[in-house]
């Protein structure tokens, strides 16, 4: 018998879904990790006769997953969750979310609400999140403060805020906070045209000429409403994915957020070049913004991706309760119950996310040399019972409360549903006696 | 001062949602209940001043509102829960469910069904429910014990089963079982021809014969699918409510569950003679069956109830779930966001489940008279920060995981998150052990 070999932390569960090999659900077995990557997936009998792990955790009645990916949020905005609820995307915006914003936002702000929304998404199972909003800057230190992984982008548009004095110098101050953060493991900074309706063609092209020669990610709402289509055709003599494609902004690092409608011309350009489609399933029916067909999507090869978008129009960031709509929602509206099953949806939450943030040689699945980021969850209770299929139950029956663990690269954000990086009650106490009165105080 | 109010039982907490008046959220009042029944809400100071109450029971950080009603449900069914799968409801019916149903159903297992499904209601918020399924009085006696609402009723068709030779025969059972409960304050036993489609005209009249005399519910699948229209109209000449009202069955007593498509026309008949429509927004999703308007619903002024179906077409009988969904997608389908506002699904999911079942009276709201039927929703968590709504915290944030308390008619259900009613370890091992192995078996 050969020598044991030393690891750092092995992970026995009832049930591991690795999300590749596809549609695969293993039993009885465990994750060995080392030095924060996966050394491989195992039988917990194998796992005994060749692991001498530092740390051992068992996990009966508990499923293994990789760690969601929250491809699209605005972390900040957290704290305008609830402010303006019940109004459509034009008016939410006009009349109720950019006037507080002007009024608030801060580096102070930002990170405020940035660390009540990674709180949140730790505790619900995320363990990457790509965000849009103002100070980035903030939203990364938080980020790492946490251990979760980021990949963050300020907003782009052409007039002026507290931030930036408009493209140009959200532009210079984005390549400027990529330095800051060159090859760092845990964060990635891209670009953030807002969106093509706010946007002016000098400023689309100035951003696809720097995140093609750079390799550097964009995220941008697309074909969020049929307005914003309409309005581009009047204006702009064509549809606002055309328009972004003639500016030279689509290619495998972009993150086409919302499109709630794309014909099969559009999506065959969407998969020529590589891109991605982010799917915000509660915040499009919220703000009754459209119903993506994304089994469409799926089926013309592009690839989807999972957001909450910001809690100030879903108003939760679990993204257990997206994963659940997606499917749901899919299938409605592709007229086929098997269109997004099960599989198909924790898929998008996961190796999808991962996918389009550029990053899916190193997270999105469970496999020997990526990195440690994954859930457990727990599937003891009466809600999951009786359990045929596990990952029937993660989709229909799960909700992000049922998240008992969560790793990043190998490090525990979540322990037993406590959070290990943040302070939760100092967390609660500044939200409530700090911010709370004073975002309330605005609205009256 | 005059001498104190003996009373049984004063719960303060920091919101209460009556439901009635409309819109209204009341800060720091209590909930004074005895005899089973609310003797009033006001202020904790007046409370304070006016009450000795027996017990007192203070929940900062948290809401009071009226139970939610789900309006159906089969609860037996959730020894089903993700049996099967991604499939469209004919094919889900008749190559999955009945074949399992025919191995299955029994006293036994509609028991041990009906705890499951009690227990997650409870621990989920729901305080009555409305249920079709066999062995109705096997249900009864669960939902006797746990100490939870119910109306009741046997799916009648023309076909035999192990309960029943036929609709006659099931009929007979039914008005016999009606006698053992009658003014029951717990339980009503109601009629639930299964569908137009299953059931024939005679079999129809006679139900809504007895119905009208005996002042009984009924409860029916009606307009679930696209396809179940068409095949009437192909079949009878006309789409399925057509049929059943001229075979009597409307009244203000019916509830008819789904209903995915109704014309202005079949909406108007559905006013004129008080009937209900029961929305099950999951299910109709997950089996693709349509997306019913509910917005036009309630503008041609037909009350709304929302219902979880059974576990096995949803996979969840969390009705907070119903809720968030109900208000996102009814506006969706609106195109309206403001179409299903919070409130408006707050309502459905009280007020007007109880009108559905007849109870308006009784429970749905708080108010002085009504029964003792409320849940305590702990709205202190990171995910419902930070909160200047708690009507939006309810329906967009939160879940059943939420819920911390439960009475009804003033007996508690659910203390601390703590079923007080179910042997939860036991019923968890019944269903592991006994259950689960051989209803899995049937799929190999």
């Amino acid at each position: 018998m050969s020598t044991p070999i030393a690891i750092d932390t092995l992970i026995s569960a009832s049930w591991i879904l690795p999300i590749v090999p596809a549609n695969s659900v293993l039993e009885e077995c465990a994750v060995a990790i080392d030095n924060g990557a996966i050394v491989a997936l195992c039988t917990q009998r194998e796992a005994a006769a060749r692991y001498a792990p530092r740390q051992q955790i068992d996990l009966p009645g508990q499923l293994l997953m990789p760690g969601l990916v929250n491809a699209h949020c605005h972390s900040a905005m957290t704290l305008l969750r609830g402010y303006a609820d019940d109004l459509p995307l034009q008016r939410w915006l006009e009349e109720a979310i950019w006037p507080a914003e002007r009024e608030l936002v801060s580096d102070a702000f930002v990170a405020a609400g940035s660390r009540l929304a990674i709180a949140e998404m730790i505790a619900t199972g995320t363990t990457s999140f790509a965000d849009m909003y103002f100070y980035p800057e903030a939203t990364a230190r938080e980020a790492l403060n946490a251990g979760l992984r980021a990949q963050l982008a300020a907003p782009i548009f052409d007039g002026a805020g507290s931030w930036s004095s408009g493209a140009d110098d959200s532009i210079h101050k984005t390549l400027k906070l990529r330095d800051d953060y060159k090859n760092h493991p845990l964060i990635e900074i891209g670009f953030g045209p807002h969106s093509p309706y706010s946007c002016s063609d000098a400023a689309i092209k100035k951003i696809a000429t720097f995140a093609a020669e750079l390799d550097m990610p964009v995220m941008i709402h697309l074909h969020e409403t049929a307005q914003e289509i309409a309005d581009s055709v009047r204006d702009h003599g064509c549809r606002p994915l055309a328009r972004v494609e003639r500016l030279g902004l689509l290619g495998p690092r972009s993150q086409c957020v919302h499109m709630i409608a794309a014909s099969d011309d559009e999506l065959a350009v969407l998969a020529a070049n590589g891109s991605h489609i982010v799917h915000c399933p509660s915040s499009n029916l919220k703000l009754a913004s459209g119903m993506a067909p994304v089994a469409r999507y799926a089926v013309a090869g592009v690839n989807v991706a999972l957001g909450s978008d910001g809690a100030a129009s879903n108003n939760s960031l679990d993204l257990f309760s997206e994963l659940r709509l997606a499917a749901l929602l899919g299938s409605a509206v592709a007229g086929d119950p098997a269109a997004i099953d099960c599989h198909t949806a924790l898929r998008m939450a996961t190796l999808g996310g991962a996918s389009a943030l550029g990053w899916q040689d190193r997270i999105g699945s469970l496999e020997a040399g990526k990195q440690a980021d994954l859930i457990a969850v727990d599937l003891s209770g009466i809600a999951q019972q009786p359990l045929y299929n596990p990952a029937s139950q993660l989709v229909y029956s799960a909700a992000g409360s049922c998240v008992s663990h969560s790793w990043v690269a190998g490090s525990p954000l979540l322990r037993d549903r406590q959070l290990t990086t943040i302070n939760r009650a100092a967390l609660l106490r500044e939200v409530r006696e700090q911010w709370q009165p004073q975002i309330a105080a605005l609205r009256r």
